[in-house]
Protein backbone atom coordinates (compact mmCIF):
# COMPACT_ATOMS: atom_id res chain seq x y z
CA UNK A 1 0.00 0.00 0.00
CA UNK A 2 1.25 3.05 -1.00
CA UNK A 3 1.84 6.04 1.66
CA UNK A 4 -1.31 8.36 0.38
CA UNK A 5 -3.52 5.18 0.48
CA UNK A 6 -1.77 4.37 3.97
CA UNK A 7 -3.01 7.98 5.17
CA UNK A 8 -6.44 7.55 3.39
CA UNK A 9 -6.91 4.51 5.35
CA UNK A 10 -5.48 5.70 8.95
CA UNK A 11 -8.47 8.76 8.70
CA UNK A 12 -10.77 5.98 7.67
CA UNK A 13 -9.75 3.85 10.69
CA UNK A 14 -9.43 7.22 13.25
CA UNK A 15 -12.86 8.26 12.23
CA UNK A 16 -14.41 5.62 14.21
CA UNK A 17 -13.93 6.54 17.97
CA UNK A 18 -12.02 3.77 20.11
CA UNK A 19 -15.00 2.08 21.70
CA UNK A 20 -16.97 1.63 18.21
CA UNK A 21 -13.22 -0.42 16.68
CA UNK A 22 -13.45 -2.36 20.24
CA UNK A 23 -17.20 -2.97 19.48
CA UNK A 24 -16.55 -3.92 16.00
CA UNK A 25 -14.39 -6.46 16.98
CA UNK A 26 -17.17 -8.20 19.04
CA UNK A 27 -19.76 -7.78 16.23
CA UNK A 28 -17.07 -9.56 13.49
CA UNK A 29 -18.41 -12.91 15.31
CA UNK A 30 -21.83 -14.09 14.85
CA UNK A 31 -23.89 -17.49 14.86
CA UNK A 32 -22.26 -17.99 11.03
CA UNK A 33 -18.69 -16.79 12.14
CA UNK A 34 -18.36 -18.07 15.73
CA UNK A 35 -14.73 -18.94 14.94
CA UNK A 36 -12.13 -16.19 13.41
CA UNK A 37 -8.87 -15.74 12.80
CA UNK A 38 -7.22 -12.47 13.19
CA UNK A 39 -6.99 -11.56 9.59
CA UNK A 40 -11.18 -12.79 9.20
CA UNK A 41 -11.61 -10.18 12.05
CA UNK A 42 -9.69 -7.48 10.52
CA UNK A 43 -11.49 -7.76 7.21
CA UNK A 44 -14.71 -8.11 9.03
CA UNK A 45 -14.30 -5.00 11.30
CA UNK A 46 -13.20 -3.03 8.61
CA UNK A 47 -10.10 -2.71 10.73
CA UNK A 48 -6.03 -2.78 9.72
CA UNK A 49 -4.36 -5.82 11.29
CA UNK A 50 -2.17 -3.77 13.32
CA UNK A 51 -5.39 -2.20 14.96
CA UNK A 52 -7.22 -5.47 14.98
CA UNK A 53 -4.33 -7.37 16.48
CA UNK A 54 -3.92 -4.81 19.15
CA UNK A 55 -7.94 -4.67 19.82
CA UNK A 56 -7.64 -8.79 19.94
CA UNK A 57 -5.29 -8.68 22.10
CA UNK A 58 -6.99 -6.42 24.86
CA UNK A 59 -9.84 -8.54 24.27
CA UNK A 60 -8.27 -12.11 25.12
CA UNK A 61 -6.43 -10.35 28.03
CA UNK A 62 -9.69 -9.71 29.64
CA UNK A 63 -11.33 -12.92 28.46
CA UNK A 64 -13.94 -11.51 26.40
CA UNK A 65 -12.01 -13.78 23.25
CA UNK A 66 -10.62 -16.98 23.62
CA UNK A 67 -7.25 -18.21 21.32
CA UNK A 68 -7.41 -22.01 20.54
CA UNK A 69 -4.06 -24.13 19.80
CA UNK A 70 -4.99 -23.30 15.96
CA UNK A 71 -4.50 -19.53 16.61
CA UNK A 72 -8.53 -19.05 15.80
CA UNK A 73 -10.37 -16.62 17.71
CA UNK A 74 -13.63 -17.51 19.87
CA UNK A 75 -16.09 -15.38 22.27
CA UNK A 76 -14.63 -16.14 25.54
CA UNK A 77 -16.06 -17.33 28.79
CA UNK A 78 -16.21 -13.76 30.97
CA UNK A 79 -17.86 -12.27 27.89
CA UNK A 80 -20.85 -14.84 28.27
CA UNK A 81 -20.83 -14.32 32.62
CA UNK A 82 -20.99 -10.32 32.10
CA UNK A 83 -24.08 -11.39 29.63
CA UNK A 84 -25.54 -13.99 32.07
CA UNK A 85 -26.36 -10.82 33.99
CA UNK A 86 -28.78 -9.45 31.06
CA UNK A 87 -32.51 -9.01 32.49
CA UNK A 88 -33.79 -10.18 28.94
CA UNK A 89 -31.33 -12.99 28.71
CA UNK A 90 -30.15 -15.35 30.59
CA UNK A 91 -31.41 -13.45 33.71
CA UNK A 92 -35.06 -13.80 31.98
CA UNK A 93 -34.47 -17.43 31.28
CA UNK A 94 -33.40 -18.31 34.92
CA UNK A 95 -36.59 -17.26 36.18
CA UNK A 96 -38.52 -18.96 33.59
CA UNK A 97 -37.09 -22.09 33.00
CA UNK A 98 -39.00 -24.21 35.80
CA UNK A 99 -42.03 -23.17 33.63
CA UNK A 100 -40.63 -23.82 30.49
CA UNK A 101 -39.33 -27.36 31.70
CA UNK A 102 -42.66 -28.28 32.46
CA UNK A 103 -44.61 -27.06 29.39
CA UNK A 104 -41.71 -29.09 28.06
CA UNK A 105 -43.14 -32.35 30.29
CA UNK A 106 -46.94 -31.34 29.95
CA UNK A 107 -46.37 -31.24 25.69
CA UNK A 108 -42.82 -32.70 24.68
CA UNK A 109 -42.74 -30.68 21.94
CA UNK A 110 -40.68 -27.55 21.23
CA UNK A 111 -40.38 -24.50 23.81
CA UNK A 112 -39.25 -20.99 23.64
CA UNK A 113 -38.84 -18.56 25.42
CA UNK A 114 -38.34 -14.91 23.35
CA UNK A 115 -38.26 -11.12 23.36
CA UNK A 116 -38.29 -8.68 20.98
CA UNK A 117 -35.51 -6.34 19.86
CA UNK A 118 -37.10 -3.59 17.13
CA UNK A 119 -39.32 -5.35 14.33
CA UNK A 120 -37.77 -8.80 15.16
CA UNK A 121 -37.99 -11.55 18.33
CA UNK A 122 -35.26 -12.71 19.71
CA UNK A 123 -34.75 -16.21 21.18
CA UNK A 124 -33.54 -16.16 24.58
CA UNK A 125 -34.45 -20.03 25.57
CA UNK A 126 -35.27 -23.40 23.47
CA UNK A 127 -35.77 -26.53 24.28
CA UNK A 128 -36.23 -29.44 21.97
CA UNK A 129 -38.89 -32.00 22.12
CA UNK A 130 -37.39 -35.00 20.60
CA UNK A 131 -39.90 -36.22 18.33
CA UNK A 132 -40.48 -32.56 17.81
CA UNK A 133 -40.66 -30.91 14.48
CA UNK A 134 -37.75 -29.96 12.32
CA UNK A 135 -38.01 -26.02 12.86
CA UNK A 136 -33.96 -24.58 13.07
CA UNK A 137 -34.73 -22.32 16.10
CA UNK A 138 -31.51 -21.77 18.03
CA UNK A 139 -31.01 -19.20 21.04
CA UNK A 140 -29.69 -16.09 19.68
CA UNK A 141 -32.12 -16.56 16.30
CA UNK A 142 -34.37 -13.60 14.65
CA UNK A 143 -37.50 -13.46 12.91
CA UNK A 144 -39.47 -10.88 11.80
CA UNK A 145 -42.74 -10.11 14.20
CA UNK A 146 -45.47 -11.54 11.88
CA UNK A 147 -44.46 -14.71 11.01
CA UNK A 148 -43.80 -16.62 14.79
CA UNK A 149 -46.35 -16.85 17.48
CA UNK A 150 -43.63 -15.55 20.06
CA UNK A 151 -43.72 -12.23 17.54
CA UNK A 152 -47.32 -11.63 17.37
CA UNK A 153 -47.89 -12.18 20.62
CA UNK A 154 -45.24 -9.26 21.37
CA UNK A 155 -46.26 -7.11 18.43
CA UNK A 156 -50.15 -7.48 19.07
CA UNK A 157 -49.21 -6.08 23.20
CA UNK A 158 -46.22 -3.57 21.71
CA UNK A 159 -47.25 0.36 22.14
CA UNK A 160 -49.84 1.48 18.74
CA UNK A 161 -46.54 3.25 17.40
CA UNK A 162 -44.95 -0.04 17.26
CA UNK A 163 -47.95 -1.52 15.41
CA UNK A 164 -48.48 1.35 13.23
CA UNK A 165 -44.64 1.05 11.91
CA UNK A 166 -44.69 -2.21 11.70
CA UNK A 167 -47.86 -2.28 9.75
CA UNK A 168 -46.47 0.29 7.33
CA UNK A 169 -43.56 -1.63 6.15
CA UNK A 170 -43.68 -4.71 3.66
CA UNK A 171 -43.97 -8.18 4.94
CA UNK A 172 -41.86 -10.69 4.71
CA UNK A 173 -43.19 -14.16 3.27
CA UNK A 174 -41.62 -17.27 4.23
CA UNK A 175 -44.40 -19.57 2.77
CA UNK A 176 -47.53 -19.72 0.75
CA UNK A 177 -49.01 -19.07 4.20
CA UNK A 178 -47.39 -15.82 5.92
CA UNK A 179 -49.30 -13.09 6.37
CA UNK A 180 -48.23 -10.20 3.95
CA UNK A 181 -51.53 -8.12 4.01
CA UNK A 182 -51.41 -5.88 7.00
CA UNK A 183 -55.19 -5.65 7.08
CA UNK A 184 -55.47 -9.64 7.89
CA UNK A 185 -52.15 -8.82 10.23
CA UNK A 186 -54.21 -5.98 12.15
CA UNK A 187 -57.07 -8.55 12.36
CA UNK A 188 -54.78 -10.82 13.74
CA UNK A 189 -53.47 -8.79 16.36
CA UNK A 190 -56.39 -8.13 17.93
CA UNK A 191 -57.68 -11.58 18.24
CA UNK A 192 -54.26 -11.84 19.81
CA UNK A 193 -55.11 -9.29 22.90
CA UNK A 194 -58.83 -10.66 22.62
CA UNK A 195 -58.07 -14.38 23.21
CA UNK A 196 -54.66 -14.39 24.93
CA UNK A 197 -52.63 -16.92 22.74
CA UNK A 198 -51.22 -16.11 19.50
CA UNK A 199 -51.37 -19.08 16.81
CA UNK A 200 -48.76 -19.01 13.87
CA UNK A 201 -49.58 -21.59 11.20
CA UNK A 202 -47.06 -22.64 8.60
CA UNK A 203 -45.69 -18.91 8.24
CA UNK A 204 -42.01 -19.81 8.67
CA UNK A 205 -41.94 -23.93 7.43
CA UNK A 206 -45.04 -25.53 5.55
CA UNK A 207 -45.28 -28.23 8.30
CA UNK A 208 -44.76 -26.16 11.53
CA UNK A 209 -47.46 -24.47 14.20
CA UNK A 210 -46.71 -22.41 17.21
CA UNK A 211 -48.82 -21.48 20.35
CA UNK A 212 -47.72 -18.54 22.02
CA UNK A 213 -48.53 -16.16 24.99
CA UNK A 214 -47.46 -13.07 26.72
CA UNK A 215 -45.38 -12.81 29.96
CA UNK A 216 -45.43 -9.91 31.96
CA UNK A 217 -43.47 -7.98 34.12
CA UNK A 218 -44.40 -6.04 37.86
CA UNK A 219 -46.41 -3.64 35.79
CA UNK A 220 -48.37 -5.89 33.66
CA UNK A 221 -46.22 -4.39 30.64
CA UNK A 222 -45.77 -7.81 28.15
CA UNK A 223 -42.05 -8.48 28.27
CA UNK A 224 -41.67 -11.81 26.89
CA UNK A 225 -43.48 -14.93 25.28
CA UNK A 226 -43.60 -18.40 25.45
CA UNK A 227 -44.55 -20.97 22.53
CA UNK A 228 -44.43 -24.35 21.71
CA UNK A 229 -43.68 -25.71 18.32
CA UNK A 230 -45.62 -28.43 16.86
CA UNK A 231 -45.94 -30.37 13.51
CA UNK A 232 -48.99 -28.60 11.95
CA UNK A 233 -50.69 -32.06 10.95
CA UNK A 234 -51.08 -32.91 13.90
CA UNK A 235 -51.27 -29.46 15.99
CA UNK A 236 -54.15 -29.47 18.54
CA UNK A 237 -54.61 -26.12 19.60
CA UNK A 238 -57.11 -26.28 22.33
CA UNK A 239 -55.00 -28.69 23.92
CA UNK A 240 -51.91 -26.77 23.77
CA UNK A 241 -53.13 -23.21 24.17
CA UNK A 242 -54.08 -23.66 28.22
CA UNK A 243 -50.74 -25.85 28.99
CA UNK A 244 -48.84 -22.54 27.01
CA UNK A 245 -50.75 -19.43 28.75
CA UNK A 246 -50.42 -21.49 32.29
CA UNK A 247 -46.54 -21.33 31.88
CA UNK A 248 -46.46 -17.40 30.14
CA UNK A 249 -48.36 -16.71 33.83
CA UNK A 250 -46.16 -18.47 35.83
CA UNK A 251 -43.47 -16.85 34.81
CA UNK A 252 -45.09 -13.51 34.65
CA UNK A 253 -46.22 -14.28 38.50
CA UNK A 254 -42.75 -15.29 39.16
CA UNK A 255 -41.53 -12.11 37.63
CA UNK A 256 -43.64 -10.25 40.28
CA UNK A 257 -46.83 -9.81 37.33
CA UNK A 258 -49.77 -9.55 40.50
CA UNK A 259 -53.01 -10.23 38.15
CA UNK A 260 -55.50 -7.69 37.76
CA UNK A 261 -59.37 -8.55 36.38
CA UNK A 262 -58.65 -10.46 33.35
CA UNK A 263 -55.44 -9.67 31.69
CA UNK A 264 -54.52 -12.11 29.06
CA UNK B 1 -11.01 18.03 43.71
CA UNK B 2 -7.97 20.87 43.41
CA UNK B 3 -5.46 21.11 40.09
CA UNK B 4 -2.78 18.72 41.10
CA UNK B 5 -5.20 15.91 42.80
CA UNK B 6 -7.51 16.25 39.03
CA UNK B 7 -4.54 16.49 36.67
CA UNK B 8 -3.18 13.05 38.49
CA UNK B 9 -6.74 11.54 38.27
CA UNK B 10 -6.58 12.41 34.43
CA UNK B 11 -3.03 10.88 33.98
CA UNK B 12 -4.46 7.62 36.07
CA UNK B 13 -7.22 7.76 33.49
CA UNK B 14 -5.23 8.37 30.70
CA UNK B 15 -2.56 5.41 31.95
CA UNK B 16 -5.03 3.13 30.60
CA UNK B 17 -5.48 1.64 27.40
CA UNK B 18 -8.78 2.53 25.43
CA UNK B 19 -10.00 -1.26 25.45
CA UNK B 20 -9.38 -1.27 28.98
CA UNK B 21 -11.42 1.83 30.05
CA UNK B 22 -14.23 0.32 27.75
CA UNK B 23 -14.11 -3.42 29.20
CA UNK B 24 -14.03 -1.66 32.66
CA UNK B 25 -17.26 -0.58 31.99
CA UNK B 26 -18.64 -3.85 31.42
CA UNK B 27 -16.42 -5.35 34.59
CA UNK B 28 -18.49 -2.93 36.62
CA UNK B 29 -21.53 -5.03 36.32
CA UNK B 30 -21.57 -8.42 38.27
CA UNK B 31 -24.07 -10.56 39.53
CA UNK B 32 -24.28 -8.27 42.90
CA UNK B 33 -24.16 -5.20 40.85
CA UNK B 34 -26.76 -6.19 37.86
CA UNK B 35 -27.94 -2.50 37.83
CA UNK B 36 -26.08 0.45 37.80
CA UNK B 37 -26.45 4.25 37.53
CA UNK B 38 -23.97 6.38 35.68
CA UNK B 39 -22.47 7.95 38.38
CA UNK B 40 -21.91 4.19 39.86
CA UNK B 41 -20.36 2.68 36.58
CA UNK B 42 -18.07 6.02 36.69
CA UNK B 43 -17.26 4.93 40.25
CA UNK B 44 -17.03 1.05 40.49
CA UNK B 45 -14.62 1.78 36.38
CA UNK B 46 -12.32 4.39 38.71
CA UNK B 47 -13.36 6.66 35.32
CA UNK B 48 -14.28 10.06 35.63
CA UNK B 49 -18.07 10.86 34.90
CA UNK B 50 -17.42 12.41 31.45
CA UNK B 51 -14.88 9.67 30.58
CA UNK B 52 -17.80 6.97 32.25
CA UNK B 53 -20.24 9.04 30.24
CA UNK B 54 -18.81 8.51 26.93
CA UNK B 55 -17.97 5.03 27.12
CA UNK B 56 -21.68 4.31 28.04
CA UNK B 57 -23.32 5.63 25.67
CA UNK B 58 -21.37 4.32 22.84
CA UNK B 59 -22.02 1.23 24.84
CA UNK B 60 -25.66 1.53 24.75
CA UNK B 61 -26.02 2.73 21.21
CA UNK B 62 -24.40 -1.02 20.68
CA UNK B 63 -26.92 -2.24 22.31
CA UNK B 64 -24.11 -3.97 24.85
CA UNK B 65 -26.17 -1.89 27.66
CA UNK B 66 -29.56 -0.85 28.21
CA UNK B 67 -31.39 2.17 29.98
CA UNK B 68 -34.25 1.76 31.81
CA UNK B 69 -36.92 4.20 32.42
CA UNK B 70 -35.22 5.44 35.73
CA UNK B 71 -32.05 6.05 33.96
CA UNK B 72 -30.62 2.62 35.10
CA UNK B 73 -28.34 0.85 32.77
CA UNK B 74 -28.11 -3.57 32.94
CA UNK B 75 -26.14 -5.50 30.54
CA UNK B 76 -28.17 -5.32 26.74
CA UNK B 77 -29.42 -8.31 24.70
CA UNK B 78 -27.06 -7.59 21.86
CA UNK B 79 -23.77 -8.25 24.36
CA UNK B 80 -25.88 -11.27 25.02
CA UNK B 81 -26.18 -12.23 21.15
CA UNK B 82 -22.44 -12.48 20.92
CA UNK B 83 -22.04 -14.23 24.49
CA UNK B 84 -24.42 -16.82 23.00
CA UNK B 85 -21.33 -17.93 20.89
CA UNK B 86 -19.19 -18.60 23.13
CA UNK B 87 -18.59 -22.03 23.12
CA UNK B 88 -17.88 -22.78 26.36
CA UNK B 89 -20.73 -20.87 27.69
CA UNK B 90 -23.94 -20.83 25.30
CA UNK B 91 -22.96 -22.74 22.55
CA UNK B 92 -21.62 -25.85 24.88
CA UNK B 93 -24.87 -25.41 26.79
CA UNK B 94 -26.87 -26.13 23.54
CA UNK B 95 -25.22 -29.31 22.89
CA UNK B 96 -25.63 -30.23 26.77
CA UNK B 97 -28.83 -29.28 27.33
CA UNK B 98 -30.84 -32.14 25.88
CA UNK B 99 -28.65 -34.24 27.95
CA UNK B 100 -29.05 -32.68 31.22
CA UNK B 101 -32.72 -32.61 31.08
CA UNK B 102 -32.74 -36.21 30.87
CA UNK B 103 -30.82 -36.47 33.69
CA UNK B 104 -33.25 -33.94 35.72
CA UNK B 105 -35.74 -36.54 34.20
CA UNK B 106 -33.84 -39.45 36.02
CA UNK B 107 -33.03 -37.98 39.05
CA UNK B 108 -35.03 -34.72 39.55
CA UNK B 109 -32.29 -33.24 41.73
CA UNK B 110 -30.50 -29.95 40.91
CA UNK B 111 -28.36 -31.17 37.57
CA UNK B 112 -25.16 -28.63 36.62
CA UNK B 113 -23.05 -28.00 33.91
CA UNK B 114 -19.58 -26.55 34.54
CA UNK B 115 -16.13 -25.29 33.03
CA UNK B 116 -12.93 -24.90 34.57
CA UNK B 117 -11.32 -20.89 34.32
CA UNK B 118 -7.85 -20.92 35.71
CA UNK B 119 -8.09 -22.31 39.49
CA UNK B 120 -11.84 -21.96 39.40
CA UNK B 121 -15.02 -24.00 38.12
CA UNK B 122 -17.74 -21.69 36.50
CA UNK B 123 -21.16 -22.97 36.45
CA UNK B 124 -22.67 -22.50 32.37
CA UNK B 125 -25.66 -24.46 33.39
CA UNK B 126 -28.12 -25.19 36.30
CA UNK B 127 -31.84 -27.10 36.44
CA UNK B 128 -33.32 -27.01 39.43
CA UNK B 129 -34.93 -29.67 41.02
CA UNK B 130 -38.01 -28.71 42.77
CA UNK B 131 -37.38 -30.84 46.08
CA UNK B 132 -33.80 -30.25 46.02
CA UNK B 133 -30.96 -29.32 48.70
CA UNK B 134 -30.86 -25.63 48.78
CA UNK B 135 -27.41 -24.74 47.74
CA UNK B 136 -27.11 -21.64 46.20
CA UNK B 137 -25.76 -21.87 42.60
CA UNK B 138 -26.19 -19.60 39.77
CA UNK B 139 -25.22 -19.69 36.51
CA UNK B 140 -21.52 -17.66 36.17
CA UNK B 141 -20.83 -18.27 39.43
CA UNK B 142 -17.56 -19.88 40.49
CA UNK B 143 -16.04 -21.86 43.06
CA UNK B 144 -12.15 -23.30 43.83
CA UNK B 145 -11.70 -26.68 42.08
CA UNK B 146 -11.19 -28.58 44.67
CA UNK B 147 -14.32 -28.46 46.64
CA UNK B 148 -16.82 -29.85 43.94
CA UNK B 149 -17.76 -32.85 42.05
CA UNK B 150 -17.17 -30.78 38.80
CA UNK B 151 -13.80 -28.59 39.95
CA UNK B 152 -12.57 -32.21 41.26
CA UNK B 153 -13.57 -33.72 37.78
CA UNK B 154 -11.95 -30.95 36.00
CA UNK B 155 -8.48 -30.58 37.68
CA UNK B 156 -8.22 -34.58 38.21
CA UNK B 157 -8.03 -34.40 34.61
CA UNK B 158 -6.03 -31.13 33.73
CA UNK B 159 -2.44 -31.01 32.78
CA UNK B 160 -0.45 -32.04 35.79
CA UNK B 161 1.33 -28.29 35.95
CA UNK B 162 -2.17 -27.02 36.85
CA UNK B 163 -2.68 -29.81 39.27
CA UNK B 164 1.28 -29.21 40.61
CA UNK B 165 0.19 -25.14 41.16
CA UNK B 166 -3.18 -25.96 42.92
CA UNK B 167 -1.79 -28.35 45.52
CA UNK B 168 0.76 -25.99 46.13
CA UNK B 169 -1.44 -23.21 47.39
CA UNK B 170 -3.73 -23.06 50.13
CA UNK B 171 -6.51 -24.98 50.50
CA UNK B 172 -9.78 -22.63 50.71
CA UNK B 173 -12.12 -23.95 53.41
CA UNK B 174 -16.18 -23.42 53.71
CA UNK B 175 -16.98 -26.47 56.29
CA UNK B 176 -15.15 -28.62 58.67
CA UNK B 177 -15.67 -31.24 55.73
CA UNK B 178 -13.88 -29.33 53.09
CA UNK B 179 -10.49 -31.06 51.89
CA UNK B 180 -7.16 -28.72 53.11
CA UNK B 181 -4.66 -31.12 52.89
CA UNK B 182 -2.86 -31.39 49.55
CA UNK B 183 -2.00 -35.43 50.22
CA UNK B 184 -5.61 -36.02 50.73
CA UNK B 185 -7.02 -33.86 48.02
CA UNK B 186 -3.93 -35.86 45.22
CA UNK B 187 -5.45 -39.01 46.75
CA UNK B 188 -8.70 -37.70 45.72
CA UNK B 189 -7.80 -37.01 42.21
CA UNK B 190 -6.16 -40.01 41.70
CA UNK B 191 -9.39 -41.55 42.82
CA UNK B 192 -11.46 -39.44 40.44
CA UNK B 193 -9.49 -40.68 37.35
CA UNK B 194 -9.72 -44.32 38.49
CA UNK B 195 -13.36 -44.42 38.69
CA UNK B 196 -14.38 -41.50 35.88
CA UNK B 197 -16.41 -39.88 38.99
CA UNK B 198 -16.17 -37.38 41.29
CA UNK B 199 -17.99 -37.66 44.87
CA UNK B 200 -17.82 -34.45 46.76
CA UNK B 201 -19.21 -34.34 50.33
CA UNK B 202 -20.42 -31.88 52.38
CA UNK B 203 -17.37 -29.67 51.32
CA UNK B 204 -19.68 -26.10 50.40
CA UNK B 205 -22.17 -26.81 52.81
CA UNK B 206 -23.15 -29.11 55.39
CA UNK B 207 -25.93 -30.65 54.31
CA UNK B 208 -25.09 -31.55 50.34
CA UNK B 209 -22.97 -33.93 48.09
CA UNK B 210 -22.48 -33.60 44.54
CA UNK B 211 -21.96 -36.54 42.38
CA UNK B 212 -20.05 -35.63 38.96
CA UNK B 213 -18.33 -36.87 35.60
CA UNK B 214 -15.94 -35.56 32.73
CA UNK B 215 -17.60 -34.43 29.48
CA UNK B 216 -14.94 -35.04 26.87
CA UNK B 217 -13.91 -33.22 23.28
CA UNK B 218 -13.08 -34.74 19.53
CA UNK B 219 -9.52 -35.25 21.14
CA UNK B 220 -11.06 -36.83 24.42
CA UNK B 221 -9.39 -34.05 26.47
CA UNK B 222 -11.70 -33.04 29.33
CA UNK B 223 -13.70 -30.03 28.64
CA UNK B 224 -16.40 -29.60 31.21
CA UNK B 225 -18.47 -31.57 33.58
CA UNK B 226 -21.45 -32.52 34.82
CA UNK B 227 -23.16 -33.00 38.31
CA UNK B 228 -25.89 -33.34 40.49
CA UNK B 229 -26.16 -32.13 43.89
CA UNK B 230 -28.43 -33.68 46.66
CA UNK B 231 -29.02 -33.90 50.27
CA UNK B 232 -26.28 -35.23 51.86
CA UNK B 233 -28.42 -37.18 54.60
CA UNK B 234 -29.99 -39.67 51.92
CA UNK B 235 -27.68 -39.47 48.95
CA UNK B 236 -27.56 -42.45 46.86
CA UNK B 237 -24.03 -42.11 45.08
CA UNK B 238 -24.43 -45.52 43.59
CA UNK B 239 -27.86 -44.84 41.96
CA UNK B 240 -26.57 -41.29 41.06
CA UNK B 241 -23.06 -42.04 39.88
CA UNK B 242 -24.09 -44.33 36.41
CA UNK B 243 -26.69 -41.77 35.91
CA UNK B 244 -24.35 -39.06 35.62
CA UNK B 245 -21.97 -40.83 33.91
CA UNK B 246 -24.41 -41.64 30.94
CA UNK B 247 -25.37 -37.51 30.94
CA UNK B 248 -21.45 -37.01 30.71
CA UNK B 249 -20.73 -39.38 27.78
CA UNK B 250 -23.87 -38.37 26.20
CA UNK B 251 -22.92 -34.94 25.77
CA UNK B 252 -19.10 -35.90 25.08
CA UNK B 253 -20.41 -38.14 22.02
CA UNK B 254 -22.58 -35.43 20.97
CA UNK B 255 -19.60 -32.96 20.95
CA UNK B 256 -17.78 -35.67 18.98
CA UNK B 257 -15.80 -37.46 20.92
CA UNK B 258 -15.56 -41.47 20.17
CA UNK B 259 -14.42 -44.08 23.21
CA UNK B 260 -11.20 -45.77 22.69
CA UNK B 261 -11.31 -48.54 25.12
CA UNK B 262 -11.60 -46.73 28.71
CA UNK B 263 -11.37 -43.48 29.19
CA UNK B 264 -13.06 -42.20 31.67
Amino acid sequence: MDRPALAASARSANARSAPDRLLAVLAAFDHTHPALSLSDISRRAGLTLSTAHRLVAALTDWGALERDGSGTYHVGLRLWEVAALAPRGLALRQVALPYLEDLYEATHENVQLAVRDGHEVVYTEWLSGRSAVGVHIRVGARWPLHVTGVGLVLLAHGVPELQEAYCARPLTSYTAHTITDPVRLRRMLAEVRRTGVAVSSRQVTDDALSVAAPVRGPDGAVTAAVSVVVPHAHAQVPVLAPAVRLAARGISRALGWQPQGRQD
